[in-house]
């Protein structure tokens, strides 16, 4: 591992101060009780003489890069967004009371805990599988239900469906659900693997509402902390409050008195709580693909290369949404969608951490949404703020009037959940809702 | 990129010697005609002050590592593995005659060319996407009904469905197909894009018959060389002929006399081509988890943890199959995988170069095979050999007739396909079947 991916690592979690990002490799073979050990992906492979001149050796693979588990907050709300993600919402069983729920939240608690940290899941013999992590992270989240069945007072009252929207085509298999169990990691396998264990352990208690599966980039592939693109081939993410700065934690903790630019009095539902918002937007690829490129530019008010706004030269410069252009209309058009989505209340913002969706139609069953013949694809919309009523909703309804971009794209899924605090090893996610 | 990663891009070229594994980084901003250079990826992301210690520039991302397109032979048969790949299986349309044909190959051709040089598709604005290929490879493949339009006098006498096995129950939705699309790459964006560009280039002329998508381990996470795991844990590939030895050029592309112990007279249908198995192979993961370990690794006779043959220690050791142990049987049993896969035959054999698959029955309609409650789980096998019917069929014969792994594993899906020789520049992939 080099000193400068360890540094994100480290320096993260400096900053957020919760102790969410750990030190990579810092658990022990004996902790792991297996033969599996971090020391293992760094042995050199032995090959036989034929391919000795292939024989290489990553001085620094990142297979057990490890982001902790226990803190006051849960990790995958402001960690570095990770390659693959697994959303997967669940309904709740009939008979699955406050007791059983607790059960329930214990164990996958435990495993998250184990799975993320490198260890095998408690009843698992496969530990080989769980052996590099790669920065995976388990984040959990509850609906309305959850509340309902174990200490209603506390629900929050944004807690409930996004206002329906004339732009919206809600298929119910991406929408609602009593829970969301959030897996994202550097590591296709890992996190295929966690997806499995922790739904083996859920399954007495509940049943899958839905599953979304998405990527961003490769690890490694690109400077670690370059923007994503989405599959419109723009750079999406750039926008977002600074991780670990004033302005992030008050947008998504409500932390703080903010940078006085915002105007809102926002209270998080709990300690270290927050709300997601998943939206599945479909994105017409194909339609987008006729678009020339000043008009799909136009469209964002940014630049595709480098994500600059038509304004500036580099991705995080500041747009200047006055500049007029030769024509005399502003140089970032007033329907463009980073116009709308902007508001100089800096308590009206979001932290987005969306994933893109690229299924294909095929024939045994992925449904087509009608947009192309050959993909189905989209974002795997993410926002997580303190108060979605306060912040998320207020965007959204200006958005959903009038956005360029709503040409090209259709809400199809959406669910909120409340993001209940983290936890220490001897507790359990969601505590608090059972005492 | 460092030293070591780039030793093996350049030692493997020069093993197989065709050229296929070309000089990362080696194309020229000019050829790309975009915008965007593999520079690009390289330079250091300006970020607001708030967060100047979480900075970081990875110096040497793998976004632009190439593999050549052009050669005498495919890429992606004795590639080394990469992180993601997708299998497209095509039926050609009614009118898709060999005119028509000839002008689909030329435009995938072009457009493989291409996206894996890092290059936008002819028709594409978006080139960002195709900026970083992280090693793409694009390998197609042809079945009986290609010839049939085509010069059926070329067609190989073991291009056709292998026999009924007892141990199959294959699905139609993964069996057959006229053509096959084989995708692959360490980056999912850019994999998701190429399967896109080249549908869109296909789709007038064949329909999607299946789409299998699977995963090996990210790149970077593990050594480059590091044999991938499959969903039971197993270490698997480290059978295979050592590529671009004597024995592998000889079992996947009929080159030479091999190491002495062959005894087919191995043919290639014609001069750089070769074969390709691609069978689906449901693993029932549920069931595999109730197995002790002693049992799992004795149902295959190799170590979970190593991969080593349980007479041996290291991975690359060989199996000792007449070792005794203390009961007086052969340390690996005579069911075992290994065993039963195994031949003296070094010309009966195969290059394995298989994905996993991991998905979920979801409501939106994936198909769940009825092993697990969580998971549809399995390998995409892939098999490339210069004759299916010397070389393949006696091997998946004997596994059919008795296997350990038989128990926990169920083929879904089958197809065959003749895989053609590379092209130049000036050419297009299956050329030959069209003078
Ligand atoms: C498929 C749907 C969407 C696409 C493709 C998309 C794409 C983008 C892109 C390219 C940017 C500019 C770069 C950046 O700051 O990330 C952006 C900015 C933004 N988007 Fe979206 N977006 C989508 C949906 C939404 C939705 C549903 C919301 C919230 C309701 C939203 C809120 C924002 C915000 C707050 C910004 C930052 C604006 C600023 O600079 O202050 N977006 N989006
Ligand atoms: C889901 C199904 C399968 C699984 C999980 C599986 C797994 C394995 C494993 C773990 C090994 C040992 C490590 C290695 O050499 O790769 C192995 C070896 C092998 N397998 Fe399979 N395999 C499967 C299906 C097949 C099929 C269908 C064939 C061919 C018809 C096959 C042919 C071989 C061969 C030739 C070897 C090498 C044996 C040797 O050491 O000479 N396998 N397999």
């Amino acid at each position: 591992m080099d000193v400068s991916r360890r540094g994100l690592l480290l320096g993260a979690g400096g900053i957020v101060g919760g102790g969410l990002v750990g030190v990579a490799a810092g658990y022990s073979a004996a902790s792991v009780g297996s033969p599996v050990t971090p020391g293992d992906l760094q042995q050199p492979v032995t090959v036989s003489p034929g391919i000795a001149n292939t024989q290489v050796t990553v001085s620094d693979p990142y297979g057990t890069d490890i982001i902790s588990f226990y803190g006051p907050r849960q990790a995958g709300v402001d960690t570095p967004l990770q390659a693959h993600g697994v959303f997967i919402g669940l309904y709740l069983h009939d008979d699955t009371d406050a007791d059983r729920l607790a059960s329930m939240m214990r164990l996958v608690t435990d495993d998250a805990a184990r799975l993320t940290q490198g260890r095998g899941a408690l009843a698992d013999l496969d530990e080989e599988l769980a052996a590099a992590p790669a920065r995976l992270t388990v984040t959990f989240g509850f609906g309305s239900e959850v509340f309902n069945r174990t200490r209603p007072e506390l629900k929050p009252s944004w807690l409930k469906p996004l206002p329906e929207y004339d732009i919206d085509q809600l298929d119910p298999a991406y929408t609602g659900g009593d829970m969301v169990i959030q897996i994202q990691g550097d590591d296709p396998l890992s996190v295929a693997h966690a997806r499995r264990m922790l739904l083996k352990d859920a399954r007495a208690f509940a049943s899958i509402a839905w599953v979304q599966t998405g990527f961003t980039h490769a690890r490694a592939s690109h400077p670690d902390d370059t923007t994503m693109r989405n599959l419109f081939g723009q750079i999406d993410g750039t926008g977002n409050p600074t991780r670990g700065s004033e302005t992030a934690e008050r947008v998504i903790w409500g932390v703080g008195d903010g940078d006085g630019n915002g105007t809102k009095s926002l209270q998080p539902w709990i300690e270290n709580g927050t709300s997601m918002v998943v939206r599945r937007i479909a994105m017409n690829v194909d339609e987008w693909d006729e678009l020339d490129r000043p008009m799909q530019e136009s469209v964002i008010g940014r630049r595709l290369g480098s994500g600059a706004p038509l304004t500036g030269e580099y991705e995080h410069d500041e747009p200047d949404f006055d500049a007029p252009g030769p024509t005399g209309f502003p140089v970032i058009a007033d329907i463009s969608h980073i116009r709308r989505a902007r508001t100089s209340d800096s308590d009206e913002a979001m932290f987005r951490r969306s994933f893109n969706y690229d299924e294909l139609p095929t024939s045994s069953g992925n449904q087509l949404h009608g947009h192309t013949g050959v993909s189905e694809s989209g974002l795997i919309f993410v926002a997580f703020q303190c108060d979605v009523d306060q912040q998320y909703i207020p965007i959204q309804d200006r958005l959903a009037e009038t956005d360029h971009l709503n040409l090209w794209t259709i809400p199809v899924g959406s669910a909120v959940f409340a993001i209940p605090p983290g936890c220490e090893a001897d507790g359990f996610i969601g505590e608090p809702l059972f005492v």
